[in-house]
């Protein structure tokens, strides 16, 4: 069973063991609150994932522990166990798809897990590892459902209140719901008047959907760039402690997580994941009420690959004005190149990338092309841009 | 004259207007030694420079507090002096270039400055301040070479000593050196067997050629990523002082930078600008001694523009292995293509943008070649796919 004791236990067993993040003021996510971050993206293994592994480790039997552990997960839970379970002296063992990226797969071996890598998705991972459970004596680590693990996500609750004790919202990720759950059950007890908000990828509602039908659901597919919330399914407990002690949750598009990791990355020099970034995301974009209140936002994790961090910030940068693609059509003669270059560069245009090309199906035999990667400043500065490429005679495809 | 005690006036000054940022384990900087970050880029105004900056100006006379202050600067002190003015209840005038980045003026702006755009480049600027100080009596805020400025950036020395007790090496950035003076000065005063190594960009060595000259000269000119300490020529105050307590100076080169922001961005979760990761790129490529040492480097900033970022992203997916270009040539015949997608889909490398061009002045007329962007898994990965490719018969160009 769950209590704010077995949380005060879990702070204490943890206290040496994970970092306390510390607050940071978040000003830039939304003006009308007093808006701070917790960064548990700075948590070590780069995400709050520890916590609840750790905890769920220490309290192993003697017996258990001398067995060893699995897990199966291709995220932040993978490298939590491991490193758990190293830092407790035992054995781990993670189950992880193949196709799970090559960075993931190292950073979970160095934490000092023995990785089994199975051929197929997460779900033959997963009959892989409860295989080795049952042959070798292993003890299973649940990613969420499991009291011991939502426990130690729950001192992050602990924290808050300690860190600001006049907060009026928390705002948290659910993918599981784990962490929620914990950080629900110890703010509430603590203190019922503090609002608890619930954030879940628009393309994986499965919390959403199931507290606000009273039943457990599961969903037939999820697509979200919030990998790390991407469930099918609640758990059981942590249905029950959301259903119970959360406020209300809410949804948030991958073009709005997009831009809470960019605006992270440009005001806060932070790091999230795309599930790291959905709390930020729903009060950057008013999902969550936030006007007059001291406001938290828990950023659950940092680990994003950085091929999907290039095109977050490209689409970023795309979408606030600050790099555009323009297509020009030329007259085929020489010098139109050097024309269109020089009113970009008089206007303070840089490109970055041509592509230049004559005759294909979309333009006349006499006519060609050039498309243009440019850096702006924001969309007024591409509206001139465009105007004066116009005023020169050139047709914009665009 | 600076003194300890002008130093710790100075840390009680600031306690409450700025953040005691924490440190950070860093170890995947260097595995030789026990290597931390202080995280500056996480302080206000996103660099130390707001430490100085409202020391300096904390330390006015009510007639000079009265007039306002002025400063020249596109970068982190422009952010710092504003922010330190407006705090103090004072007026703030900064010059900037009118090349500026929109980005880096609108943040002055809106840390209550009033902005002062002048034609030309930042001596143009620098020389509209000065005249603005003489006409309107206002106070310049230098950004290195002044007493007070320099004993706020000392405040950061009195914070390690205090965080980590036993700490051996700290590294720092040195642009002017109004930070590596203040550091060196306090940590040297409280125990002279703290070793501190200063670091600059290879493109800019105003500092490291003065010291080691033992007279202050000045560079024609200077010229990498790391801008925010692309200075000419040290200040007079910093040159003594650099010569006096500091250890070594080391240069880094912009791949070097360029590494460390990736490294950082990867396992910290932190951005930094290139100025702000030059003492971590020292460490990361062993330029200074770190071996069995507790080693602090100092991360003095994160405002690193967007596009810039990008940019080294690209650059250090590159150079590990992660990205790569490849340029085939083929056959002018149907399903070459088909072909080579299907090799490169086989192995794992996801095809991300492909150039198909037919007869240019490299290729014989029967021929053509594409030009391929893959994401990839590292070098090794990299090898096995060109290796695929020509085994199945294509010529690779590059």
């Amino acid at each position: 069973m769950l209590t704010l004791d077995k949380i005060y236990h879990a702070s204490y067993v943890l206290k040496d063991v994970i970092r306390r993040t510390e607050l940071i003021p978040a000003p830039y996510l939304n003006k009308k609150g007093n808006i701070f971050i917790k960064p548990e993206n700075l948590q070590l293994t780069g995400s709050f994932k520890i916590r609840g592994s750790y905890y769920k480790i220490s309290q192993l039997s003697d017996e258990e522990k001398a067995k060893g552990v699995i897990a199966c997960s291709a995220g932040n839970h993978a490298q939590g166990v491991a490193l758990a379970a190293t830092k407790n002296g035992i054995k781990s063992t993670i189950c992880l798809p193949d196709c799970a990226p090559i960075s993931k797969v190292e950073a979970t071996r160095n934490y000092g897990a023995e990785i089994c890598l199975v051929e197929g998705v997460y779900d033959d991972a997963y009959k892989r590892a409860i295989e080795l459970r049952d042959e070798k004596g292993y003890t299973f680590i649940h990613p969420f459902d499991d009291i011991d693990v939502i426990a130690g996500q729950g001192t992050i609750g602990l924290e808050l209140i300690d860190q600001m004790k006049n907060v009026d919202v928390v705002v948290v990720p659910i993918g599981g719901g784990g962490l929620i759950s914990g950080v629900a059950f110890a703010l509430k007890s603590l203190n019922p008047n503090i609002k608890v908000y619930g954030v879940q990828a628009a393309g994986a509602p499965s919390m959403k959907n199931s507290v606000e039908h009273k039943q457990i659901e599961r969903l037939a597919s999820v697509s979200t760039i919030a990998d790390g919330i991407a469930v099918k399914q609640p758990g059981e407990n942590t249905f029950e402690f959301c259903s119970q002690y959360v406020d209300g949750i809410v949804t948030v598009t991958d073009d709005e997580v997009s831009s809470a990791i960019l605006s992270m990355l440009e005001h806060q020099k932070l790091i999230s994941e795309g599930a790291g970034a959905v709390a930020a995301a729903a009060v950057l974009f008013d999902k969550v009420p936030v006007e007059g209140k001291n406001v938290i936002c828990v950023v659950s994790g940092g680990n994003i690959d950085v091929n999907i961090l290039d095109r977050v910030i490209k689409r970023g940068l795309f979408t606030s004005g600050r790099s555009a693609l323009l297509k020009v059509e030329l007259l085929d003669k020489p010098g139109q190149l050097v024309l269109v270059s020089k009113i970009i560069a008089d206007l303070g245009g840089n490109v970055i990338g041509v592509h230049h090309e004559r005759t294909n199906a979309n333009t006349g035999v006499t006519g060609c092309w050039i498309r243009i990667d440019l850096e702006t400043r924001n969309f007024e500065h591409i509206s001139k841009i465009k105007s004066a490429l116009t005023d020169a005679g050139f047709n914009i495809l665009d």
